[in-house]
């Protein structure tokens, strides 16, 4: 650990020009931060953080996570010094298309950028995901090998959003002493000053949440790691140190004012904090020798601490290779040969129930074939029916097992899980009634731009629901839920249906999925005889009637039952019709055309029956297709009563078919 | 005020079996909550709310909140016993068809209910801006009339929410001593005891706050009388008081466990736990004489006070007519004639601006002639243009001014403000960036649910942010802001639009309107001669090109003008299209069949351009038209930049148009 602060001070003010210098080149960006945040940054880069730029994903790395994302240019000027693959023309590029430093952090599109951020409050939320799977690497291979730490950057911003307050009271009651946040408090937000809107005791806050909080200069860079060392030695708490600093530090007409935090400095006042920080004036994206060589000293010291990270783990791989090779499939998220079957063989009694109870059964055979996957519910274990058997806890000091406890925290449940996924070791769930997934739409959508692998389940998915009334009830919310990019949106009808989903989820790496389920009992769907359950994973397929191909009925979930039996009224009307199940749009729109003409004929006229809003369902039953939805509110009264009521009983359904077929 | 407190145990008891009857008859509810909470909440009821059931609505009330809507069969029992309008065959059709006793409370339903909850952490932020609202109405017509104060029972599950912890800073702020919430502590979740997640110190997060803290036995009348006397004396901050009580009070088998909180008693425990607590066993929805007379009396006291505030009001109107006509309009939220004309002659001056400026113009126009339209940003005025001109901020003792610093706390923002709008007497609008929406979505719901008139309004609304990035260019969010039922989206294309969308969104008075707006300049759109503007509220009408009915391109906010060019340039090529503007979805929808033919004329084909998702469009424009939109996300790059790569230019969309309209 250097003392050298002349020399640490030299490599914060490089990262502030760099920063400036980037943001005025493209005449867009924040530089406030950067200035402000460099010094505490430099000493926690320097000194703290472990890391190898040659090897960005080394498993047994420190994550950093700027959670102000606006403030990114700092991130990208620390990765240009200290060795990342991110040469000085994507510094110059900053915030061009096409290069690798956008406007925020994207997680998977520059080397060492560990979180996508911009949306407030979710890299803190994130960070306790991250800080979680380090402690369930470390309990389940070695504690040696993965003491990893989460250190983030957050500002008054992250502070306000109820997110980071859902995420620090759980932080603080699991007791992650390996998360350490720096709290960048220079009193200025976009809009003014904090003391107009935030004046609350943050120190306090924090102790209330358990943990362990230091206040100090954050220009002051002795203090800073004085305080980033006792925070490393804390054994029982999460860790954040207030640092003081000032907005825009050495700007010298903008700083301390929101001026500087989300616009460029302006080629005078540029010049000018040049000149006020003694920097050469007439150079732009200009790199000292002295501070080449200062950061390259200290990456030596980090290649070393690699080097000796790499040799402790052959050691280990030698002496436990069973635990070795559990922790290579965990690393590549390896599913085993036999899940795809084990969960069809799960769905063969015929029984009706509710598709949330067999998601629960799929969950245990999943659990059993795939350590890695993990989770928990928002409190709601009772009724998400999400809970792993036979596995503890996750709680302090006891990081085993595989069932979270969210608590009534669906915002940070999301976003924790998605910390998790960033860790790309884990299959992670969340769970909670379908209806909440508006408290979770901001994870979700960063999950969908990040290519997580967050997978969020929903139950209770309707009117169904009944008594406990609209508020509860879901209506928008399937539609909506496929409204967003990368987000594959699953509502399974039947047990075979779930097994597939879930393994339609758990095969795609590369995205998050939604699954959602009933609270009510569903029948197993009668297929044709010689049915192979991988159509299901084509997004939709034909249930029955498929030498019909005038009338086709699609519905999802619970309403593919409904779907059948009003077919069958309709025949006993001399009215043939097919029914098309179509658990997951998104994949369906992925088959070729072909295969879509043949599950969905461009000459049948054509119904969609979804207990929810019929917005977007014209997409699939055309213009002058007939919707069967509920474009309003529910209510509260038994589920079977407002099914009658609102006309999802097989007799009303057949009956608006056949108007709708006879054209009358 | 009773000490009696024999007397009020025994409303407690009446009310913990009215409740218990309630839910076991409907075999469906929450008796955990009605048991435990009964001891305080009647304290409360009966020596503190002031209100008069033969009056719901009365402006001088305090308002009650119950932001653990799953209690509501406490709320509907005290109603009931306390004279409302509630009759008890209504308790006896708890969660049924058209009763009005739903599973959680609704506004609008019931006589008293004040806020729907349920979703949890809701009505905790709704009495924040409820608090504000009698402190803006005491500031602008009399401190003694308006001296009105919210109180409100809070659960574990509402302070585990994001969205209590950023209105309870913000309260804390604000100085809302006329805030008192009463936190039901009974360690019991949903899912099971609440020290498996939730282990803060609640109150020393309320102190960090700025909140004054009492902590006391929820069950000793006497002492939170003592508490309740001394909230409602403090002069500077709000109040909670930590009420220790035992979840589902009095049931022998399942007091003190999660199996109490969600699902009825039973017969044989409800036996039992009458028979503990010195009940009749036989009797049902009983309600002894004594209790009846005790409630008959504390009825005379509220209802004195409410006499008395009566004379003071006309008093008050005598002395000073002009405040109190001001507050008559004011309570009937009414519209001066001359608004309309008004706002439209603010944007006559055919320049090229952002329509977020033209919005921030149309704020300006009515903020002058409408005195309770209020509002704020969620830390965003510079860039939403939202401040009203002329009028202080509201700040703590100063709730004269119009406008709200919300800080950047967007789903207590939300929440707050649908808070004013409960209270009936405010056109209050948020403001944040569009992609943001998604961190409101829940009081979005509960605004468009309860048919409160909430304004939210958004900029920034689509990739034309450019360099921020994807994590701040809305893809889906206009779409899936439609799904929502009951809410009317607006995304103007001009000042014409703005305007009118704006009137729109006011005249519409049970319903909540979105209102988005662009961060880039669009050009003024050039309409027929002799336009009525009030075709804009018909959602949407024909800018260009009407004598063509063979070709029709729809698009929104500042897609119409691109359309425009487009078409400008299809002319050249010798194809005729005729554009049409459609501001509001929902408002064309409403029209009859012969204006929406005349708009979009079935023979039509069509195209579709807005810049989003395309999911939802088919429903104008049919499965075989055209959907200019986009269903990726976007870049970080200059705005122009992007428009060329994602085809968003003039020329891109009329080479698409030409492409599709001669079937190539």
């Amino acid at each position: 650990m250097t003392t050298d602060f002349a020399a640490l001070k030299r490599i914060a003010l490089t990262v502030r020009m760099l920063s400036v210098d980037a943001i005025e080149k493209a005449n867009s960006g924040h530089p406030g931060l950067p200035l402000g945040a460099a010094d505490f940054a430099t000493v926690l880069w320097a000194n703290f953080l472990r890391f190898n730029p040659r090897d960005p994903s080394w498993a047994g790395r420190d994550r950093f996570i700027l959670s102000a994302g606006h403030g990114c240019m700092l991130w990208y000027s620390l990765l240009h010094l200290f060795g990342y693959d991110l040469p000085m023309s994507q510094l110059q590029s900053f915030r061009q298309w096409d290069s690798k430093t956008p406007g925020h952090p994207e997680f998977g599109m520059t080397p060492g950028i560990e979180t996508t951020t911009g949306p407030l409050g979710q890299g803190f939320a994130n960070g306790v995901g991250m800080a979680i799977s380090a402690k369930m690497l470390a309990e389940r291979y070695s504690k040696e090998l993965f003491a990893s730490r989460v250190f983030g950057l957050v500002s008054d911003g992250d502070l306000m959003e109820g997110v980071a307050a859902e995420a620090a009271s759980l932080a603080g009651h699991l007791g992650l002493n390996n998360l350490v946040y720096l709290y960048d408090d220079n009193h200025i937000s976009l809009a003014g000053e904090t003391k107009i809107c935030f004046t609350e005791s943050v120190p306090k806050r924090f102790e209330s949440y358990g943990w362990f909080v230091q206040s100090v200069d954050g220009h002051d860079m002795q203090a800073v790691q004085q305080a980033l060392t006792k925070a490393t030695a804390e054994s029982d708490r999460p860790s954040i140190i207030c640092c003081r600093t000032t907005l825009g530090f050495g700007s010298p007409n903008k700083a301390n004012t929101h001026d500087v935090h989300g616009a460029p400095l302006g080629a005078e006042e540029l010049k000018a904090t040049k000149r006020n920080l003694g920097w050469p004036e007439d150079k732009s994206f200009f790199i000292p020798d002295d501070v080449s060589k200062a950061c390259a000293n200290l990456l030596e010291t980090k290649v070393a601490a690699y080097r000796k990270w790499q040799e402790q783990f052959s050691a280990w791989e030698k002496s436990d290779p069973t635990k070795a090779s559990g922790l290579k499939l965990q690393l590549t998220r390896t599913l085993p040969a036999s899940l795809k079957q084990n969960l069809l063989n799960a769905f063969t009694d015929g029984k009706k129930d509710a598709t949330r109870n067999l998601s629960g059964k799929a969950i245990q055979v999943i659990a059993k074939e795939v350590p890695y996957f993990v989770g928990g519910s928002a409190d709601l274990e009772p009724s998400t029916k999400t809970q792993i058997k036979d596995s503890p806890e996750i709680q302090k000091n006891s990081f085993s097992g595989k069932n979270f406890r969210f608590g009534v925290r669906e915002h940070a449940m999301g976003s924790i899980v998605n910390g998790l996924a960033y860790s790309q070791c884990w299959f992670p769930y969340s769970a909670t009634f379908l209806v909440f997934s508006d408290y979770m739409r901001p994870p979700m959508r960063v999950a969908a731009i990040s290519h997580l692998q967050s997978l969020f389940i929903y139950t209770h998915d309707s009117f169904w629901v009944g008594e406990d009334g609209p508020t509860h009830e879901p209506i928008e919310h399937v539609m909506s839920l496929r409204a967003i990019p990368n987000m594959y949106v699953y509502r399974p009808a039947d047990g075979m249906e779930v097994a597939m989903s879930y393994y339609a989820a758990l095969s795609r790496k590369d995205r998050p999925a939604t699954l959602i389920f009933t609270r009510q009992n569903v029948t197993p769907l009668e297929r044709p005889s010689g049915f192979n359950p991988d159509s299901i994973m084509r997004g939709a397929y034909v249930v029955a009637g498929a030498e019909c191909s005038d009338l086709a009925i699609v519905a999802t979930g619970s309403e593919v039952g409904l779907a059948c039996d009003a077919a069958k009224l309709l025949k006993a009307k001399g009215v043939s019709a097919r029914v098309v199940s179509m658990p997951c749009m998104e994949l369906f729109r992925e088959q070729d055309a072909s295969y879509r003409e043949q599950v969905l004929p461009a000459r049948a006229r054509k119904v969609s029956i979804e207990a929810g809003i019929t917005l977007g369902w014209e997409r699939m039953v055309g213009a002058n297709g007939l919707c069967i939805g509920l474009d309003h509110y529910g209510a509260s009264a038994p589920g079977e009563l407002i099914a009658e009521k609102f006309g999802f009983t097989p007799n009303a359904v057949a009956e608006k078919i056949l108007r709708f077929s006879t054209g009358k």
